[in-house]
């Protein structure tokens, strides 16, 4: 049987720039445009030329991709004709082989929103796309509030669809901007649009999430004849987001009867990247990645109830629904009191820990869960986690220990009457029976100041005596900090990545009720987890 | 027309215990518990007696509810009667009206994880539910990987769902345990369960949103006939976690088909409380409530796109699939570089700010643009935001301006020999033209250290002279911090959430690349804006 092909369309440079705290520069727009073509994404919609200078700029600077890059508009106003429109002309004028226009396809937002009669935004529709045509561009009508606009006028909605059509519109995207059409009657209007003379292959369908059912709509979309999903990575966009490419990918290729049915421009090979491309876009927006998003998040295939880690050691397919390496993710066994001994077990086993001490399982369990009533958390502070456990173990080297430390922040002017901030750190640290004191400022080689966790690590960085080369190429990579419960008292919890060299990265965790404190706790794991994994021995 | 009654069963407390970070103490049970039953939720399963001591404790001091009390377990194993099964007397002993068991459905299950035959399995799903009915218990079956069971081998699927059917259960319970399974397939699976002679309305669905369907899937059932919906409050639950019921309780009685069809037992009135049931269990489980979130997030009714904005003004159905209101939630036009003028005049007017000086509106654009590109964030600082206005519009009070600063970290051995961390702060401030110097250490009422921000902030509201009555009140209830980019270097941006002695709580934010003064920044923002707020003239 052959395969039919199904278009993937993506909006994250347009529609979902529109999420609330996001905004791209015109850099991150490259590397996100990058990443889409490297996926193997059929359209890249890049924004919307001469509507913000972001924007702009971009086009001016277009990616070369192989996807079909594109330019997003609005269909040309009422008493001017397509030609003379300037809006139109700032989008036509960014020169891409394709362009989506939106159009209202509502009567009531014809009348109410535009102000205008319904013959004469059929009219736009319709010389706005011939217009695209003539000018040798591929042309996409995405109708506005369309499944609304069916449901309160299916006449007039139809014709919108038809009269951007019969003008040469390569597709018809059917767009649910409130969000607020459930899958089964997306299934249903998107039936009646290609029973009522628009071919399935040129029906393409752009849905939101206001429902939590964008994916799901998307797919009913498909299953009634549509061929072109619309959507974003990772689900961003305006309110609750947009259809979710990330999601929607895996399914078409892994799942019946989309596996069978459909061909995709995303390779195996590409889609053993999806994971990594899925927290590229949040390491460029700086979110933190949800750890429970379908396939690729952190959560996806992380098996805390004891029960299910047992099966799981059996056979992985009892309790996961595709083989998470095939969409470049991974098998997690996390620590928390819910967790059995298996899970345990399974947890050292990663860490190189073959424990055949019976007794010290749970031992190490109660210590992991005495110390998460204090506020710790093992579930991403892998490195952390190996620490208590080599300790509970009583494998674990006594490098050196910290006598005291002060650290101070100061804002004060300069010679030049300039408010100036600076800190400044002393560290005392015995290192075999050895007293050593290290001090160290907060500025870098610009002279600005670090603030007073990076004063502390370089201070402690600056005197380990036998261990200092271990430890030089280890640098700070991120910092995060939660107000969380310690008790009774509220107390910070900071979580810290390092990295070194190697490009090898690790998790630590410090609490205290003093953020400092906290901080410099999971700095001295960072530093201790670095002399473990480099098997460096005590003096 | 009658409505027919549709059912609510809430796992939050057991199912979304599983989830990745998340631990429950007995105390937060009661809380959530509570929040379910205000809700109107039929049954709140609270967990597993007899599986941790947890969940042990919480049923020995069990909620009195409205909904059905009911305690979670799994069927007899083979080789012993139901009377004799220990850990079946365990979850019996707990006394609850209601037993939820879960039992296998799946035959490869069957034989590889339980290790049992077909037969021995089904009799122990017949006698475990017969046991819980002759203890004058409701009984529920949870049929776990019931779905990839039917595709493997439909006759036993079915099978073990008569067995448990005919000996008495209430409740058949269709599980999607390991999430794989997508809308289209539940649909047909579910009506061929109640074809099958398993009646709709003694049949359950239990999903998973390991495709992001985990609601369109439970959707899908009970339009295939089924009446008991398993869900957790903001979808918590193992992996990528369970069908979210606070997406679809709105679902469900706002929208047909299901608001003509059916009833459930959530009130209009509890429906207005979503989302601060929402927003609680966050604040319980101290997460992140997801901007995001269908209906209760903070970006669920935000617009940002500047011709959306405006088409709002004029109607908010325009761009809105419900009104706010109906579920608790509220409108937001933030403000970003995306935002045009009627955003900004919006959130201005908000802020009881009408501006008639038509050449500050694209000032103020262009400093939050300025802002941001250096690392602010105003979409959630709306304090900030209002004080920046005010600034570019010459009407914020002169109130105080700080000289300098300095605070201290030390950690150091106190006369007992034991390591202590102590903060120190001094603070000098210009009121009036009259200099004052404060000074505050960190140690709270019990003599515990509250770290270097609770110093300065102490510091800084000992002494501000005429202002001091009106900043007695405030406290800092809320702290986040994030490393993101400013310009071309990595810096701190501190949001503080402060609340005063009327419940009046406001978000500011500092950046900076000390994270001191970036909090310090910050928490000069929120003490300003109290005084503004408080119309309070400056001295």
């Amino acid at each position: 049987m052959t395969k039919e092909r199904l278009y993937l369309f993506d909006t994250t440079l347009r529609d979902g720039q529109q999420t609330q705290g996001v905004q791209f520069s015109t850099a991150e727009k490259h590397q996100i445009a990058k990443t889409l073509d490297a996926l193997g994404i059929d359209y890249i919609e890049g924004g919307w030329p001469g509507a913000n200078p972001t924007d702009s700029e971009f086009f001016e600077q277009a990616p070369k991709t192989r996807a079909t890059f594109t330019a997003f508009g609005m269909t040309k106003r009422a008493g001017r004709s397509a030609e003379n429109d300037d809006v139109l002309a700032g989008v036509l004028n960014a020169n891409t082989p394709a362009v989506c226009l939106v159009g209202k396809s509502h009567d009531y937002h014809v009348t109410k929103a535009l102000g205008i009669t319904l013959e004469e935004n059929l009219e736009n529709i319709g010389a706005s796309i011939a217009h695209l045509v003539a000018q040798g561009r591929e042309a996409l009508f995405d109708a506005e509030h369309f499944f609304d606009g069916y449901k309160a006028n299916p006449e007039y909605a139809m014709q919108c669809l038809r009269v951007a059509f019969e003008a040469g519109a390569r597709w018809i995207v059917l767009c649910d901007t409130n969000g607020g059409t459930l899958p089964a009657e997306v299934y249903k209007i998107t039936k009646a649009v290609i029973e009522g003379g628009i071919p399935g292959d040129h029906v393409g369908i752009h849905t939101h999430n206001d429902t939590s059912n964008a994916v799901a709509s998307s797919l009913a979309a498909v299953d009634a004849g549509a061929r072109q999903i619309q959507g974003t990575l990772n689900g961003l966009g305006e309110r609750c987001g947009n259809a979710n490419l990330v999601t929607l990918i895996p399914t078409l290729m892994l799942k019946e009867p989309y596996r069978s049915a459909f061909e995709v421009g995303v390779t195996e090979k590409a889609l053993a990247g999806l994971t990594r491309a899925s927290r590229k876009l949040d390491d460029i927006l700086n979110r933190v990645p949800s750890k429970s998003a379908p396939y690729v998040g952190a959560s996806a295939f992380a098996h805390k109830a004891g029960l299910h880690a047992s099966a799981i050691l059996k056979d992985p397919s009892t309790y996961e629904h595709i083989d998470p390496e095939i969409v470049g993710n991974e098998r997690i066994i996390p620590m928390s009191n819910q967790a059995g001994q298996s899970n345990l077990r399974k947890r050292l086993k990663e860490a190189g820990l073959n424990v055949s001490d019976k007794a010290a399982l749970p031992r190490i369990l109660d210590e992991i869960k005495r110390r998460e009533g204090l506020g710790y958390a093992y579930d991403t502070a892998q490195a952390s986690f190996e620490l208590l456990a080599r300790k509970e173990l009583g494998i674990l080297p006594d490098y050196f220990s910290v006598r005291r430390y002060r650290v101070s922040v100061e804002r004060i002017r300069d010679d030049h009457n300039v408010l100036k901030t600076l800190s400044e750190a002393v560290v005392v640290v015995e290192v075999g029976g050895e007293k050593m004191i290290s001090a160290s400022e907060s500025l870098d080689d610009a002279g600005n100041d670090r603030g007073p966790v990076n004063a502390l690590s370089r201070a402690l960085g600056k005197d380990l005596g036998p261990y200092q080369q271990v430890i030089d190429d280890m640098k700070l990579v991120d910092f995060k900090v939660r107000i969380t419960q310690g008790g009774t008292e509220a107390v910070t919890r900071v979580i810290i990545d390092s990295e070194d060299g190697d490009g090898h990265r690790w998790s630590t965790v410090g609490v205290s009720p003093n953020i400092v404190d906290a901080s410099f706790e999971a700095l001295l794991d960072a530093i201790t987890y670095k002399l473990v994994h480099d098997k460096v021995a005590a003096v």
